[in-house]
């Protein structure tokens, strides 16, 4: 039989976000009457907007007609989408990026899963904890760990705890990794990063000679106006991040994939021999090699998201969603819980009652509440003793799944 | 420094279309007024039909509306395309393929690519010569090869020659391998397999516990009614084999992005320890980790393609690709070289006059004729020698092309 990659088996458990639907279907199944509200994986609710869907329905009208056929596109994205994104995304922040450092892809989920491909297999990697399992269980599969403990965390990964005690922003690694992934806003602790904070990570990514690998998918949902959306915001950036971002929460296409990674110029790495090699090099033969663009009715749409009209429709969206994280953090703060987040990312974590589990506490709101949350242990095991509600539903739904949490938890918090 | 994956730099040259684009960019950049026609990346030129657009359009409406907006869809696909897969491509053809089997995906490079990782790192591969690049690149990126030699082939990597002797149809290796990329009709040299040519694999993958992987995205332009669409077509085919489909070159969405990979239940592998490993859980969990499924429209528009007037609008443009192809078959055999392939595929595959390379054959057709093929040196060791001629063009540049080639050639083969 044909040798299998044996690192897959490593992996602990089903990824979350499957696990946590078997047990909503299985729950659903036996209780088929049950009004269930999904405030778990972190999707979207709203309609695409008009001049967002103007757009795409022209797009496909071209592919209509001879003169206007597009067949492949470049790999690393339409020139129309990458200036837009370095005009409006970067320029008007006072970022630099040239288009051509932008890679266009059909959403952050593959990125952030890809971006390890360019990495030594010894390479050392440092995630924070709790964390989008992506990050986790990527490098996992590609053999950069060994097997998984009885807390969940895998030998040879260094994790960086997020408490209360440090705000859910993790400290630097006190021991030498290649390259380390952070998230702000931060899914799913919701915390979201300082100009001061991102400085010290890229100071000290310069000292150790490290790549941080910068996730800003949620930087639409940021509302104060002193923080960075992106980590280019930063001095001396260029030289060691790489950036991600999505149109997935920013404008809702869950369901129509497209996002980008940024790979500046000045970004090395290191061969084996020592002999510096550009990884903006490495991921544009990566994706030239395993990637045939994104599609362009979305790249088309994407792009319309920079409209006059695309940002009035994404802004109301991104609104809509933040009124629903204000109701989620005060209605269940005045339940007796803690709360964070919720203030500048679509997420609020909740701390559990004393002495209840995350997934005890799953399986409760789902039984009592009818609530789908997302256990905060299925981040990683810091995230234990809490649990992620997301502001993404409709307004009605999030009114009610706070009011039946709160009953839930009448008198026993 | 973060230490970098060094199996990138053991890839021989840049990535073949990149390679020629340079080459015709510089060609057209130098010779402005040049009016080239490209026939070398294989690329659809024809509209997507109007029934197909048409489903695009509603599903598009349909994120327009708070009911019917759709998220994030299964990873694997939505269920009416999988059930309509598993209908109209296998079932119509007495193949049996269960909807789980089919996993959708955003196009058949992607899905090419990235198989390999489910396989052990030290696993042996074997590849057809000449052979699509995706299949060898993504190995050497993966650590399955030494360095290359002087004549382009990797250290570890068996190669199977196609020759004009065996038809362009490889042999079984004679050495162990875990597994094998097998395309047909053939990209490049336009061979199609007969039930007989598949049987012989299946059984020698049987009886040396390999598994095959099957790239038939170009089933839809068999002609001849004898030949198998799909592997599953074969008797035991389903304990040994993975297969490639397309809606790039089936149905011209090159620039919509769809595909999928069919992995029966019966396949396994096996682990370091002997174990068998069912290859359906592992390319399921490599899924769910990594991509987000297709993106909702596309798939909807992929479903089109098999209602009745879908049907005809994808029958309607291969007939004229394979029109494209007998021109290009008679015409440049009348020039006197010799042409295979282009009865059951879309690419001719001609031997270029003697003594003359296969790269010099295609500078001299960019610059003499100004006509863009493909060599097929960049293929493989064996496609020195060959270029390949694509039949996806429009039918007044096809006959130009083809008077061109002609003309250049007049006198001199």
């Amino acid at each position: 039989m044909a040798l299998i990659n044996d690192h897959y088996l490593k992996l602990a458990a089903g990824y979350l976000f499957p696990e946590i639907g078997r047990r909503v279907k299985s729950y659903a199944d036996r209780n088929p009457d049950a009004k269930l509200i999904r405030l778990g994986i972190g999707d979207v609710v709203l309609p695409i907007g008009e001049s967002i869907r103007a757009a795409m329905h022209r797009a496909i009208d071209e592919l209509g007609a001879e003169a206007t056929f597009k067949g492949y596109g470049p790999d690393q994205g339409y020139d129309f989408l990458r200036d837009a994104i370095a005009e409006h995304e970067y320029k008007a922040r006072g970022a630099a990026v040239s288009p051509d450092e932008i890679f266009v892809s059909d959403g952050s989920k593959c990125d952030s899963g890809n971006i390890q491909e360019i990495f030594a297999q010894n390479a050392r990697v440092a995630v924070p904890d709790p964390v989008y399992p992506v990050y986790v269980d990527t490098n996992v599969m590609a053999g950069r760990s060994g097997p998984a403990g009885p807390d969940g965390k895998y030998a040879g990964i260094v994790y960086l705890p997020c408490t209360e005690k440090n705000g859910f922003k993790p400290a630097p690694p006190d021991e030498p990794v290649d390259f380390v992934y952070l998230c702000f806003p931060n899914n799913p602790t919701g915390a979201a990063a300082t100009k001061a904070d991102l400085e010290r990570w890229v100071s000290w990514a310069k000292q150790h000679d490290a790549v941080l690998l910068y996730d800003s998918a949620y930087e639409g949902y940021i509302c104060d106006s002193s923080l960075p959306h992106s980590i280019y915001e930063i001095d001396g950036a260029r030289e060691v991040a790489l950036e991600f971002r999505s149109y997935s929460k920013l404008a809702g296409f869950t369901g129509l994939r497209c996002g980008f990674v940024v790979v500046p110029k000045e970004v090395v790495g290191k061969d084996a021999k020592g002999n510096a090699v550009s990884l903006h090099r490495l991921w544009g033969r990566r994706q030239s090699t395993k990637f045939n663009g994104a599609s362009y009715p979305i790249q088309v749409g994407a792009a319309a998201c920079y409209s006059d009209a695309g940002r009035r429709e994404v802004r109301a969206n991104i609104d809509y969603y933040m009124e629903n994280a204000r109701l989620i953090r005060t209605g269940i703060a005045e339940a007796g819980l803690k709360v964070f987040g919720g203030e500048n990312a679509p997420y609020a974590w909740i701390a559990t009652p004393k002495g209840v589990g995350s997934w005890d506490m799953f399986d409760r709101l789902l039984n009592e509440a009818h609530v789908v949350c997302t256990p905060g242990a299925g981040f990683g095991a810091c995230g234990e003793g809490y649990l992620r509600l997301s502001a993404f539903g409709k307004r009605d739904q999030v009114e009610e799944a706070v009011a039946r949490v709160r009953k839930t938890l009448g008198g026993k918090t």
